[in-house]
């Protein structure tokens, strides 16, 4: 056992309302973050002899795979999203709590709210996830917005759809051209979906209601700085999407990274592209708070965690999904959900272990494939040696994705509007709210 | 015939994109608005041998009648707003123009958008509405948001949502019940129904997701200053509304004005209540555009318009919708959406006429009833002297309100949300996004 092992006399946190005065002798786990990975941790911690605190910055736990359907009109915030307390709300043993986590001693076995209040615990799972990197290019944030976050998506739709409504009333040719030009800054999943999902909106849902533009003839690039699309991805399956993304009309560029960047377009290739709406799906950075931890970074700023998991030299401290670096086999484990999603049980499987004064096993990721959806009709799978591709792996997609959902009625409303989306090719959510309406730049 | 008949040579809207050239010679009405006044007088002029363009500063027509139920996290904003071009895509006639129309000159026929450009027109509808009054206190309006847009509805959300979260890590009891406060001021149809709602959600949607607080034990006040609510309905259906709101649990408090309000509470009655949570449903003021038009205005700042809609003094152009104060019987028909609509007929009907060389008929209102609703279960209806209150007032609601929905996939999807929330007593929206999120204040 070394000293990080939880005392029999668990502190109490102190400034929040306290817990009954029976869970007082409890050992307090707290979890920071109700993403793939802090949501499992918390469900396998059910009916566990501990007091269980999950904090997060949102109110809602985010179905983050479908964030694109929200970013091109299709699904509503309220599809994806369900507030995590009442995914939570039968689970006696712990509490949510909103509150955003700006410090975290492992040593003190305390964490600081942003509301200068403190959080104290026995031990601690973190899973505050990612956001994005602009590789040292953060002025690059406000042309291109990147796609973690509901308000990121509603902040693309806004772009996406406001572009067209300035086009229509643009007299300038060039202007007009340019603000018919999307350019997506990433070739990964997001990045793909992105692009394909926005052109077929452009060429399907659009064109007939405008007077003076023709939206089927708007210009969607997809900008890889690697040599293909969807790099974890076999080889062959790339090129599969490449080519399903060159069908629908998206223009991909391999092998040409953006070296500039501004309002009115980008720099590709030694090529400028003039265009409006910009999306960045390129780099990612993990959360900031593991750089104060004292811990091994590597270089997108994740935590190089020990085999069970935890933080090297806090072994009370477990850190899982996008925040950690996982070694295994050589290489270094995605940032997927279902990475998250197991590495998650595994911290609260640790615990448990830890409390019964077991040693934790070390963790092992199994896959379990993994997919990508281009657009109507195509996706590309990949399951070990087994690869598929077209019509078959697109409706396996929509059914995966659709089980994957929290609760019925948000299947089923996924389910309707996409139904829906497929017979029509319209989409239900194209509004614009919120932002800056009217100029033109 | 006046002056201001339009002209054999209609102008050109000469900065913005030309109109087809055998289009050139028609003459151009323009409609500023797409609520329900300015897109029934869209839909009623298909066909007519003019050029005709909408003008709005929204993408999407909104129904406000349900806005309360997307403050209440019920419905999503795609479920009760549809993209105004989408809406109207068949009409051949027709453009749609997102800007905002900040100065109107109906002696020279032109008004001017936003972003500098203008539009010239031979015949004009004005429908742009009304937004909230505060009576002279312009600085309650950050403490107490109204309910006119779906940004309102929104921010409604947010806050109420929030108030909950707060008070579940607040530890000093005076502000936790300030956070569990709700006060919602006025008693017409929106204040009720906002009331009913958030009272509904607290005591059978949030309760047993809290470990810290009795959301059931929240207190909502409805302040009306008039001596009853709904005062557009008979007093005996007022009464029975009062009734339906004591019953579940609203504290309704008649007679008494709002004297003071802050961020932490108002002043009713010479009583303090301590609110961190304020809703404005009191007053109205018609949109800032007719103070410009050198019209006769009425207290609220509607525009008092001619038997036939138009403007005194300009036949040609004419105002509808809440913007105009339009007497009939003695009185002056309210602002609420049939009267809009029929307005919007009429002044359809107004330019047809013209354009035929007839003078435009007087406009009467058909009053085909209005209805209310104060929650599950319980609604009132008015139809002359028919009265109806109860379950079956609160289905025929629900029927009535479903049929009015735009598109088919909108009524199912409200009815989905509607289903599912009576059933179990959930709101699928109960999603924070935005602004500020983490301050006790």
């Amino acid at each position: 056992m070394d000293s990080s092992e939880p005392t029999s006399q668990p502190k109490r946190h102190a400034e929040l309302p306290g817990p009954p005065p029976e869970a007082g002798a409890l050992p307090h786990v707290v979890i920071v973050g109700a993403g793939f990975g802090g949501l499992e941790a918390a469900k396998a911690l059910a009916g566990a002899p501990i007091r269980l605190t999950l904090v997060d910055r949102h109110n809602h736990h985010l179905f983050q795979p479908l964030l694109y359907q929200v970013a091109s009109a299709t699904l509503s915030p309220a599809d994806i999203a369900a507030p995590i307390r009442h995914i939570l709300r039968g689970q006696a043993n712990l509490e949510v709590l909103l509150g955003e986590v700006v410090r975290v001693d492992p040593a003190g076995r305390s964490l600081r709210l942003a509301e200068g209040r403190s959080l104290d615990f026995d031990f601690l799972i973190l899973a505050t996830g990612a956001s994005h990197s602009y590789f040292g290019h953060e002025d690059w944030a406000e042309h291109a917005p990147g796609l973690k976050t509901l308000e990121d998506a509603l902040e693309i739709r806004r772009r996406f759809l406001l572009s067209f409504e300035r086009a229509e009333r643009e007299t300038d040719p060039a202007l007009r051209r340019a603000l018919l030009t999307y350019v997506v800054i990433g070739g990964g999943p997001t990045g793909v979906e992105l692009a394909g999902t926005l052109m077929e909106m452009a060429r399907l849902t659009l064109p007939r209601e405008f007077r003076h533009i023709r939206a089927d003839r708007a210009r969607v690039v997809l900008v890889e700085g690697g040599p293909r699309v969807l790099p974890a991805f076999a080889p062959e399956l790339s090129e599969q999407a490449r080519l399903s993304l060159a069908r629908i009309g998206v223009e991909v560029r391999l092998g040409q990274p953006v070296t500039g960047l501004d309002a009115e377009g980008v720099t590709t290739g030694g090529e400028r592209i003039a265009a409006r709406t910009l999306i960045w799906a390129a780099g990612v950075a993990a959360s900031a708070l593991g750089r104060d931890l004292g811990a091994a970074l590597d270089r997108s700023g994740r935590i190089r965690v020990a085999p069970d998991l935890s933080l090297p030299g806090s072994a009370h401290v477990f850190v899982i999904g996008d925040l950690a670096a996982c070694a295994q086999d050589g290489g270094v484990l995605p940032g997927l959900a279902p990475v998250a999603i197991q590495q998650g049980r595994q911290a609260a499987a640790a615990i448990r272990a830890r409390l019964a004064g077991m040693a934790p096993a070390p963790f092992r990721f199994r896959d379990r494939g993994m997919m990508a959806t281009i657009g109507r009709g195509a996706a590309i799978a990949q399951w070990g040696r087994w690869q598929l591709s077209g019509g078959l792996a697109w409706f396996a997609w929509l059914f995966i994705h659709l089980m994957l959902l929290v609760g019925f009625r948000n299947r089923q409303a996924v389910f309707m509007e996409w139904l829906f989306a497929y017979l029509t090719t319209q989409r239900r959510a194209r509004l614009i709210l919120g932002g800056p309406r009217a100029p033109g730049g």
